[in-house]
C-alpha cells in the first residue's frame, strides 16, 4: 500500500505571541486541505502530536479540540512522545492507513510555548527526562552539553567545529521564509555567544518557539496527485530515559535503530539519502545523529560539518535545508511534522531558494528526550 | 485479521500511596505476560494510556519511560485523549497490528491521582475540557450535573432512578476483589450523602483512584491459546469539547456514533451484547450510555436499572460486572484497558463470583471530557 501525501503546509515559526493554539492550528490545517484540494469532510481521522499543551495549558484531550477546530466530528487522538511526538503521531497515522481503518487522515504537529516564562518552559521541557535527571537539576542543554563533553574528548573535536552545524543551519535557513531565524550567523558569533552548559553556548541550542504543521495522507490511490510525494517507511525505536543508563555518552541507539530498520525495509543505503531533515535541538545532536544514520563516519559528524563536506547546501546529503530545529525554530510538538513538510517541498521541487537539486530521495530524524525515542520516516518521489 | 487477547490483568484499584506508577505499570505489565506465557523481549511495541503524568507529575514521554520499565527498547508511544486515553490507547495499537507493522505488543491504561490534593485533581481534569468551561469555574461534577438535570427534566427521570445505578454498581463491585469499593450501598444511602453538584451527590461520583492495566494482543495466529477472546471492532468518534456547543445535552453523538459502526462491523445488534463495562464516570453517564448504545429506550436508561431489568447482574444485558468506574474505580488513563481486562474474563468464564452467564459477546464503553470523544470496542470468544 502507497502512502501518499496530499497536501503539507506549516505555520510561520516564531514567537506567535497573537495567536492563540487553535488558530494556529486552523492555519496550518487550512493550508494543507487547500493544497490537497480536499474538504475537511473528506478527512477520516485526525493525529495531533503535542507534547506540553497539559503541563503548560492544561488543556488535554487535543484531538477533539482540533477535530472541533476542524470543524468534522472524527475519530481524533493525541500521540506524545516529549520532541518526538509530531512523528509518532504520523506513524500512528500511516498505520491507522494500512490497517484500512481510514484512508485519508490529517496530522498535525503544533506547540505553543512562549506565552510561558522561562523557568516553566525549562521545567516543562525536563518532563521529557527522568526523576533522577530532574532531582540532580538537570536540564536539557545541561545534558546534552554532558554528550557534548563526551564526544569532544573522545574523538578530538573542537567547539568550532560543533559551532560549524549551527552557522550551516542558520545559512539554511536564511534561505527559509518560514525560519523563526532568518538570519545568517558566523563561527565567531557562535564562540562569542553566552555559555548555556559548558560547551554549549547560546549559538548551539535551538530556541523556544510557537508554530503548528499539518500534512494530510491517503491510501486512496484513486485520488490524483500533481507531484507525488510517498512515505515509504516509517519506523521507531526507544532508548532509556537517563543518559546515564545508556552504554554510549556519543551514540543514540534509538535512532541507529530505528533508521537501520528503515534503510533495510526500503531497500537503500545511507548514501542514497539525498535530503534529510536532522533533530538539531544542540549542535552536538546533529553531529551525533549524522553518524548514527551513517552518513559520517565515528567521530567525523561535526568535522565533515565543519569542513562544509556533505550535509552543507549543494553537497551530497544536505542536512536540515529549512534551518533545523536551530535556525527554523523549534516548537517540540511541531517539529515532526515540520520535517516531513519540508521534505515533501524539497521531493516535489518546491522549496524556493533552499532547493536541492535532483532530490529524490530524503529522510526525517525525529528524537524525543535525549534520545529516549527516534522516529525516523524515509520519503520518496 | 483476528486479534487476540494473550494477557489481560489489572492491579488492584483504589488509594494506593505505597506504589511509584512504575511500580504499578510493572505489576500489570508482568501479570499480563505471566497470562499470555511470553516474555518481555516478545512483545514487538507498547502502547501506554495516560491523562495526567504530565500534568500532576510533570512526566511526558511515558511510552520509554515505561518500556525502561518492561525492560526493551521497543517503539513505544503514549495516547492522551482524556479519560478515553485507555481505550485510545487500544485502537491505536490495534491498527499497529492491522497495518502490519507489529504482531504482538502490549497496551498499558495507567494513572496515579491520590498523590495529590483535591484542587490540584480537579483543576487537572478539566484539563479534558474547554477553554470557557474552565472560565466559567465549572468542574466535572458541575458538567455532568447540567446532563442530569436536562435528562431527568426531559424524561421525568427521579433522583431515586439515578442512584439505583450506584447502587447496582457497588453490587457489582463488592463481588470484584480489585476493586476499589467493595461494600454494597442501599438508594438511601446515596440519597443521604453530601450533595456534589445538584442533583449529584457523592456517591453518584466515581472516586480518584490510583490503578493500572495491561493487556497483549496478537494478530500471529501461530501462538496456542487457551481460552480465545478476540476483538472483532474498534471504532472511535468525538464531539465538541464544550457541552454548550453540542445539540443535546441528553445523549452523546460520538457514542452513538462510535457504536453504530460497531455493531455494523461486526454485524450484530446491541441486543446480542451479553457483558459490557460501560464508562459510569457519574450515574447519569451510565443511564445516557445505556440509551446511547441501544441497550434501553430513551429515557428509560435509569427507570430500566432502577426496576432491576436489563443490566442488573443476572439480567439481560450485564452492564459493569466489574462496579464500572463507580465501585471499581477510575484512575483515568487505566479505566479503558481495564474495561478490557473485565470482558476479556467475563468472555473466558474466569470472572469468579460476577461471572455472568454464557457470556460470549461484549462491549466497553470509553469516554473522555463530558463525552468529547468516544471508543467502542467489541469483544467475543
Amino acid at each position: 500500500m502507497k502512502i501518499n501525501i496530499l497536501g503539507a503546509s506549516t505555520t510561520k515559526f516564531g514567537e506567535l505571541w497573537n495567536v492563540s493554539p487553535r488558530t494556529l492550528a486552523k492555519e496550518a490545517m487550512e493550508n494543507a486541505l487547500k493544497e490537497s484540494g480536499l474538504k475537511a469532510s473528506q478527512i477520516d481521522a485526525l493525529f495531533v502530536g503535542n507534547m506540553l499543551s497539559g503541563i503548560l495549558g492544561n488543556q488535554a484531550n487535543l484531538g477533539s479540540l482540533i477535530a472541533e477546530e476542524l470543524g468534522v466530528q472524527i475519530p481524533a487522538f493525541r500521540v506524545e512522545g516529549a520532541c518526538a511526538s509530531g512523528g509518532l503521531a504520523l506513524h500512528n497515522a500511516i498505520n491507522g492507513l494500512k490497517a484500512g481503518q481510514y484512508r485519508t487522515v490529517l496530522v498535525l504537529g503544533i506547540e505553543k510555548m512562549t506565552d510561558h516564562n522561562q523557568d516553566e518552559i525549562t521545567n516543562a521541557l525536563m518532563a521529557a527526562g527522568s526523576d533522577e535527571e530532574r532531582m540532580a537539576g538537570a536540564t536539557f542543554p545541561g545534558v546534552y552539553a554532558l554528550m557534548a563533553q563526551a564526544y569532544m574528548q573522545k574523538y578530538k573535536v573542537t567547539e568550532e567545529d560543533l559551532a560549524a552545524i549551527s552557522v550551516k543551519n542558520h545559512y539554511h535557513g536564511s534561505l527559509n521564509p518560514k525560519a523563526q531565524f532568518q538570519s545568517p550567523i558566523t563561527i565567531a558569533h557562535v564562540m562569542k555567544s553566552s555559555k548555556i552548559a559548558d560547551p554549549l553556548k547560546l549559538l548551539d541550542c535551538s530556541p523556544i518557539s510557537d508554530g503548528a504543521a499539518a500534512v494530510i495522507i491517503t491510501s486512496d490511490d484513486s485520488i490524483k496527485i500533481k507531484k507525488p510525494v510517498y512515505i515509504a517507511a516509517s519506523e521507531v525505536a526507544t532508548d532509556t530515559l537517563s543518559l546515564h543508563d545508556r552504554k554510549s555518552f556519543t551514540s543514540l541507539s534509538a535512532v541507529v535503530g530505528a533508521s537501520a530498520t528503515a534503510y533495510k525495509k526500503v531497500g537503500i543505503k545511507p548514501q542514497d539519502i539525498d535530503v534529510c531533515e536532522i533533530h538539531d535541538c544542540f549542535s552536538i545532536s546533529e553531529a551525533i545523529a549524522t553518524e548514527d544514520l551513517r552518513f559520517s563516519e565515528k567521530g567525523f559528524g561535526a568535522k565533515d560539518i565543519a569542513k562544509g563536506k556533505r550535509t552543507l547546501f549543494k553537497g551530497s546529503i544536505i542536512c536540515n535545508p529549512s534551518g533545523g530545529l536551530k535556525a527554523c525554530g523549534h516548537p517540540v510538538g511541531a517539529t515532526g511534522i515540520k520535517q516531513i513538510v519540508e521534505i515533501t517541498e524539497q521531493l516535489r521541487g518546491e522549496a524556493g531558494k533552499r532547493q536541492v537539486e535532483k532530490a529524490k530521495i530524503g529522510l526525517t530524524h525525529n528524537v524525543g528526550g535525549s534520545g529516549a525515542v527516534a522516529v525516523i520516516h524515509i520519503l520518496q518521489n
